[in-house]
């Protein structure tokens, strides 16, 4: 099995953690807190393209990120998608939404904001703590 | 257990079928086909509210679904999510999405486009074909 990330994700996210099947990114955009999970095989577009056995194995992991990270941001909702409408490599969107954010109670996907990196230094101290819980 | 239908999903969609665990609707806004899934559970709201065993049947009529309707209506993209921001029943939404579709390839949710039902005898049809499928 070779896996590679696709480009968009690399340029977009920084990694955070490989689990058993997905590699954890979070994305570049300190606007909302909010994760991608990619299980680790080629060529997947469909969560049914995954075989039974690895779909099991990516739902437990969704399962766990999402209640991890929802105790860790304190959320007001979680919000989980698999869309891949630009990018086709199958990812999953794992979002903490909070009533004050600045899309609430939209989507984040077309939220007409600033783009907002995290600096640096803030975005390694958040994947260090996010190393920690998962 | 006694489930019932937030009163907003019982507005905006119509009933398709009643699988093992799921409620399966039919978004009526006939510019997206669009199906939810509602857990008959009480007071869910995040997937993993849902007890394991739950879970993995949710999981489980999710990929069966969206893959059924993918080949059913011929979707070149699936967007499947969770999010409940504004009905806090949790639900999951299965959208077949086209690339010559009005949103395309934004997601569903923001789309600023005119609403439009179904005309009666036409979602009578795709309920019909819908409950010969799933």
């Amino acid at each position: 099995m070779t896996f590679e990330l696709h480009p968009q994700l690399a340029k977009d996210c920084l990694p955070v953690i490989d689990l058993m099947l997905c590699r954890v990114l979070l994305m570049n955009n300190s606007n909302f807190p909010w994760l991608i999970l990619v299980p680790m095989r080629e060529n997947m577009r469909e969560i049914f393209d995954l075989s039974r056995e690895d779909y099991m194995l990516v739902m437990e992991e969704i399962s766990t990120v999402s209640e991890k990270f929802c105790e860790f941001s304190k959320a007001d909702k979680m919000n989980v998608a698999a869309l891949g409408n630009m990018v086709p490599q199958l990812h999953i969107h794992i979002i903490a939404r909070f009533k004050n954010d600045a899309a609430w109670p939209n989507p984040v996907w077309n939220a007409d904001l600033p783009p907002s990196q995290y600096a640096p230094e803030k975005a390694a101290l958040l994947i260090r703590e996010l190393r920690r819980i998962f």
